[in-house]
């Protein structure tokens, strides 16, 4: 592994964090259900404002939950984004600077392959505290698993068990391996038959559990079945225009598809964990890992999510690549019907405030990023004490207009995004301007230039700050104007 | 027809308007071809910047010709930009606000179910000046001809022959009419195919010629066949995920077959145009009707073209809605290899530009709202006399990004876009800022109150400005925010 990767810090025992005091609520440690949509935008969902796409069962665990519409990614992509979650630091600081792929590819555009595993780690901690941890799904913080058998499994992260596509998924009725992409309309369905297992499982055990579960939907390939588009039948085309091979049928009617079959399957693990009696001891957290993606940013079978009003896509640090559903249940615990828009919420605050949930007393010797935010599950509105800062390094959302500066930070109701070399400065009010469309910079130069030094310090503090390469497009919003 | 079309002005004989004098260049007045696509965004060739699509024929066309990229349609919707090019007017002046579909619709919705033949029209000025006129293609002018027998056929707005889709379309390889929908994968063959029986015969001919075609391509359904889509093979997912009826082919790639089709197809006629030896006689001009649409506004099949780095689509007032391709050749009278960044040219100068083309020496006796830009044409810069003026009535434009007032005028550099009632004002210098998103509104009151005015006069002025009723969603760009 590359020295830089080399963990520096120690996760030592020290004096309690500040907790809300979860585990003493009642006898039992609440268990903790994350479940992480791929690709899936902050406004794919029927309670996010989508007029058209069903989701009821997320829009119920809503309206039984808090519903928050300040949550951000650490990253507008896969890998990064994941890896904030499990150290509760900004991916940079681990290296994870884009989604993982071959060795030879991370190598060559200065990313980690994987995430190391030296880290302080969320499931080891919850370990510690005494939970079960249990990952089913996606993985995506190493490099191919199945290719790759030298590589660390979840296991090595602090996951008990684990159960992931290509590797060791178990027989089902669909065949022996989750190998075929044949699969792809089923995924969700196979994730939500082996959480319910998982579930049963721990029905009667002492121990509370962690079960992280990361869906592959919405992400592309986007192959609903037939019966799968019935929701839908509506937009189908009236007549059949073409035969055979030249059948294109309607992008939208398969992404609202895909989008509905993934909440009908997760509504047979939200009934599970009513059914089992688990629903006040268990928190229920559903979340994606970026902004929807931009279609034409992708050659092959893709979708056209919703990133509701905002601006930006996954691959840009506008809201619409980082800002993405968290909601949030646990009856008793969470209030029901509310909607938060205060609190500022991101994938790096899973570790603190999951620690303070598990009632997990040590304290980190190293510097966390996240914040515990467990005020803000409970119902008030929290205020974060740091500002939040994302760097992205590559080229990649298509659209001169979402393409966005290489850094930004949020503090309070500031953005600023901004190019290392100021190439490009912006400022946003983004708690009156969502969308980004409204550059402040020009007028509050004071606020501009302490939210610059900051992010700059951050680009800087960065293990390999000054390692690039950065993609010949990072930051740019250029077009290839006629000549 | 509706009394508030009734025609008040007169088509008078009077004072030759100042020319550029190609009909004195030689002995022969100039056929012009006016070829327009549909839906097909400003960003959707490879001249105008698109880093994938194959456009060889028309590139050739902007390398042998000029290319303008501060090219405008009057509407960001089909029927109106259409009645502009014909009227010389703004689209609101003759009554057309959206697309023309049914009587009932468009009553509903108090917009021309027909443009009122009464007015002065392009092609009848042409037949004045001894042109022999032409339609081939689309036509969307009148409530749906094929259906209703008693609308106006082109030739009462001055064209000598037309062939339309569904109507008087004949025999063809394909079958006896151009009707069923399996037909549209061979739309721009079988237009190409009329229109070059249509140059044979003007081949001897004494007179000039006007022929007009407009494209059904790349507006939905897209339905390419296997062998047009094979400049994208690479593009081709690696294995079939699926079968049968769940296989779910790439967008892209059939946007850009259609388009790489629809090329390929043109390239037809303008080797025919040379073959023939018209090329120095002809003016081979190449356009779009609207900006290209936003594939998630859209049920059924329905590509993603590109608006370029424009913000704004189909159906908006930003400058992806209106701003479209425009390409002009002509050897030996435009310039080849140009690209004109600074002419602000529009739909509603091809009256007065193609007035001026043909030497046609009356004078309109009513106020025109296009210019004569043939110094433009000739290789000059324009500057417009009287700002452009949009209205649009009505909500389509899907992402609250893109959703533009529903006024905007473009006055030199400036742009501004408002609601009438002042809920929205935003100022920018386009030609800094193309993409609309640095509201210079705050920082240049003087600037707005002028603009703003002659908005609001242009509004009121229109002959139905009172009627309304406007679409609920005009002029917002609201979200359903979470509650």
């Amino acid at each position: 592994m590359d020295r830089r990767f080399f963990l520096k810090t120690t996760f030592a025992a020290a004096a309690g964090i500040a907790s809300y005091g979860f585990a003493d609520s009642n006898n039992r440690k609440p268990n903790i259900i994350v479940i992480m949509a791929d690709d899936l935008g902050w406004g794919d969902l029927g309670c996010y404002g989508h007029q058209v796409i069903r989701t009821p069962n997320i829009d119920k665990l809503a309206r039984e939950g808090t519903l928050y519409t300040n949550f951000y990614c650490n990253a507008s992509i896969c890998s990064p984004t994941r890896a904030a979650m499990m150290t509760g630091r900004f991916p940079g600081r681990v290296g994870v600077h884009s989604q993982i792929s071959t060795r030879e590819r991370m190598e060559s555009i200065n990313s980690a392959y994987c995430l190391d595993t030296r880290y302080p780690m969320l499931p080891r901690m919850l370990q510690e505290a005494g939970y079960h941890t249990m990952h089913i799904g996606k993985w995506h913080l190493s490099e191919w698993l199945h290719k790759n058998p030298d590589q660390p499994r979840p296991s090595e992260y602090g996951f008990d068990d684990y159960l992931l596509p290509y590797l060791n998924w178990p027989k089902c009725k669909y065949g022996d391996k989750w190998q075929q992409k044949t699969h792809r309309p089923y995924a969700t369905e196979l994730f939500v038959d082996q959480g319910i297992k998982y579930l049963q499982s721990r029905e009667n055990s002492d121990n509370p559990f962690f079960l992280q579960m990361w869906l592959v939907d919405p992400h592309d390939p986007l192959i609903p079945k037939v019966e799968q588009m019935q929701h839908y039948n509506h937009m189908k085309p009236g007549q059949p225009y073409n035969e055979g091979d030249d059948k294109y049928l309607e992008p939208n009617r398969i992404w609202y598809s895909v989008v509905t079959e993934m909440d009908r399957q997760l509504g047979r693990l939200f009934d599970a964990v009513d059914r089992l009696g688990m629903s006040e001891d268990t928190y229920i957290i559903f979340t994606s890992d970026n902004g929807a993606a931009n279609p034409q940013a992708y050659d092959t079978y893709i979708g056209w999510g919703s990133n509701g009003p905002f601006r930006g896509q996954k691959g840009s640090l506008y809201e619409g690549g980082i800002r993405t559903p968290f909601i949030v249940r646990c009856p008793g615990r969470v209030p029901a019907g509310r909607v938060d828009d205060e609190s500022v919420i991101s994938g790096v605050d899973f570790m603190p405030t999951f620690s303070s949930i598990a009632g997990y007393k040590k304290k980190a010797a190293y510097e966390q990023d996240g914040e515990d935010v467990s005020y803000a599950l409970g119902g008030k509105t929290f205020q974060r004490n740091k500002p939040l800062m994302w760097q992205w390094r590559y080229g990649q959302a298509r659209g001169a207009i979402h393409q966005s500066p290489m850094l930004a930070v949020r503090e309070g109701r500031w953005k600023l995004l901004a190019n290392p070399d100021r190439s490009r400065i912006e400022l946003y009010d983004v708690a009156a301007d969502p969308s980004e469309l409204d550059n402040k910079a020009d007028a509050n130069p004071e606020l501009v230039r302490q939210l610059f030094k900051k992010l700059i310090e951050y680009h800087k503090s960065l293990p390999d700050a000054a390692e690039g390469p950065y993609d010949k497009n990072a930051g740019k919003n250029t077009y290839a104007w006629p000549k």
